[in-house]
């Protein structure tokens, strides 16, 4: 399942240079599962040994497409940073903020309003996707329309230039570009700095379903913090070959989500790989491989859940680590934003 | 010259009620002219003295249409603030205000964002001529087509419930109310008030090329600043009627902007009506009625001009009204957000 895009703005591997800055997050809307992990926990957690790295607890964003259900991102900003730190994402290393916390985000998203023509993000591929999905077309509130805008303002504002994401955000960080390009050609500066989407090479993990990405809105994910039960129960539902009725029969792996998975977390490839031959070639029956997988499953996910029940029950802490994070982050972007005011020419009351 | 709407949002005298807050200002793009102290200056000035009025110097929207002119924008904030004290306005009475100093309107515009379609914004007429005029169409940027959310933002953070300004701009209003309602709606709160525009009941000041409005783009415009010699050439070079060669020929007063000035700034009414009759019948000249209306502007301008150049001669105190100015509003604002964080129930780190 090779997942290469032609795109410039996209790497996929971890680049040498240690000089990188990286920008990643995710919109606090529910708990994280095991496709966050495999499409960008995993290299967050590689990037933030190697680069400096912010991590934004997006509930701005959230907003664009949940405004009139805000109790749900509320209750989800713990949530989401609970699992940040239960997974290995370390204070020491990676700098948390809240979006919400910092009102120079929203103002640098304004100046960056008047770089892009509104044809230019009615033809961004991932939002007329997602448009799509929602069935809002001419009814798209503005503020969803817009956060590419917002996003392209969280990157650039620590002029950050690796941001791990999903193949699907790729055309988003072309639009961050093309901002960064045209402000910097506008008010004549090289300030702000053009990024890279880091992409995993191996594609998306797809659902328990077998649809082509795991998420909570399609109610076929496995999360984090799931126990060992309710993993086993989920992965013993779990969609398989659907010819493949009797053991003996041949199976086929591919678009088989159990294969994916055992190819994400399971580190004895070999075995895995004698596995398939013999799933393909009739023997192997699916209870046998499930059974593996949850085996494979609970052991990836128990130094998790033993951790997170420590920063769940001092959940005073957790909340302390995102307050330093955002004062941290904020006194970054208050500095990028000086510097921004300065090239565009601002007047300056001081 | 009736200039009434059918629209709710519009008022056309002051209210009794002493309880308003008022919110006005202008896009420092240029000094300010007649048109201007005819269409809204005028009414702060009697505001100021009976209620709460706040006076934005809109430099961020000034940015909506003038992305690539930065330095206009900066350069026309002490002149706009000049022309504002020379005219009247008084710092003890109204709070003058710089928009680009303060984040937290940014911040309230994202958040209004969400609470409008798409579809209802590129069907503001206001909008929707400016787009016209300009031949932007598809290609208008997106702040351009996003500014009335951050007017909504200006007026709203103040809750402020006058807006003085010209009768094109009151679908303006009235999309700030429909943001208000969906923002209460949605949030279920009553704290953001609606507001009403408060519109001269005469109509535009024409240009002095007999346009239906006095502009510094349309270069058709008397400048405040405008020296006596420089007001009797651009009144000397004014459009009347086309018709009217010979003095003894009856000429038109409708659409003749001599006569909308003398309506204007003549304060002896009778004595104009005369005239307007005798123009009308025959046997007044251009030149004569010119004459006269350049001594009643410039009897107008003179106190301007001289308190004008007190201001000019100390621009350190000007700077020093608009920062203690801007400190006061930001003080408000940020209340207001506080407020609106919470009926939205932004997560709180505090």
């Amino acid at each position: 399942m090779s997942n290469r895009s032609d795109s410039k703005a996209a790497i996929y591997s971890l680049p040498k240079d240690k000089s990188h800055i990286v920008l990643t997050g995710d919109r606090p809307t529910g708990p994280l599962h095991l496709g966050h992990y495999y499409g960008s926990l995993k290299r967050r957690i590689e990037c933030q040994s190697l680069f400096k790295q912010y991590v934004v607890i997006a509930d701005v964003q959230a907003l664009t497409d949940h405004a009139d259900n805000p109790q749900l991102i509320r209750s989800n900003v713990m949530e989401v940073m609970t699992d940040y730190l239960a997974v290995g994402l370390d204070p020491s290393k990676s700098t948390f903020y809240l979006q919400s916390a910092i009102p120079e985000t929203a103002e640098l998203t304004l100046y960056y309003m008047n770089m892009i023509k509104l044809g230019r993000l009615q033809r961004n591929p991932t939002v007329k996707t997602e448009i799509r999905q929602k069935g809002l077309d001419e009814e798209v509130p503005v503020g969803f329309l817009c956060y590419p805008l917002h996003q392209a303002a969280d990157i650039s504002q620590f002029r950050a230039t690796l941001v791990p994401v999903g193949p699907d955000q790729i055309p988003m960080i072309e639009l961050t570009n093309d901002i960064i390009r045209s402000f910097n050609k506008t008010y004549n500066t090289d300030y702000l700095v053009e990024c890279a989407a880091l992409v995993p090479a191996q594609g998306l993990l797809p659902g328990l379903d077998g649809d082509t990405k795991m998420s909570k809105s399609l109610n076929n994910a496995i999360y984090l913090k799931d126990d060992a039960a309710t993993v086993a129960k989920k992965v013993k539902g779990m969609f398989t070959d659907p010819q493949h009725l009797r053991v003996e029969d041949p199976g086929r792996t591919e678009g088989n989500p159990v294969f994916a998975y055992l190819d994400a977390f399971d580190s004895r490839t070999e075995e895995v790989e004698s596995l398939k031959k013999q799933y393909c070639h009739g023997g192997l029956g699916d209870g046998t491989v499930k059974k593996r997988l949850t085996e494979v499953l609970n052991e990836f996910l128990e130094p998790i859940r033993l951790h997170r029940k420590q920063f769940e029950a001092d959940q005073g802490e957790v909340a302390n680590i995102l307050r330093k994070g955002t004062e941290v982050a904020r006194s970054a972007i208050q500095e990028t934003l000086s510097r921004v005011r300065a090239s565009i020419g601002v007047f300056s009351l001081s």
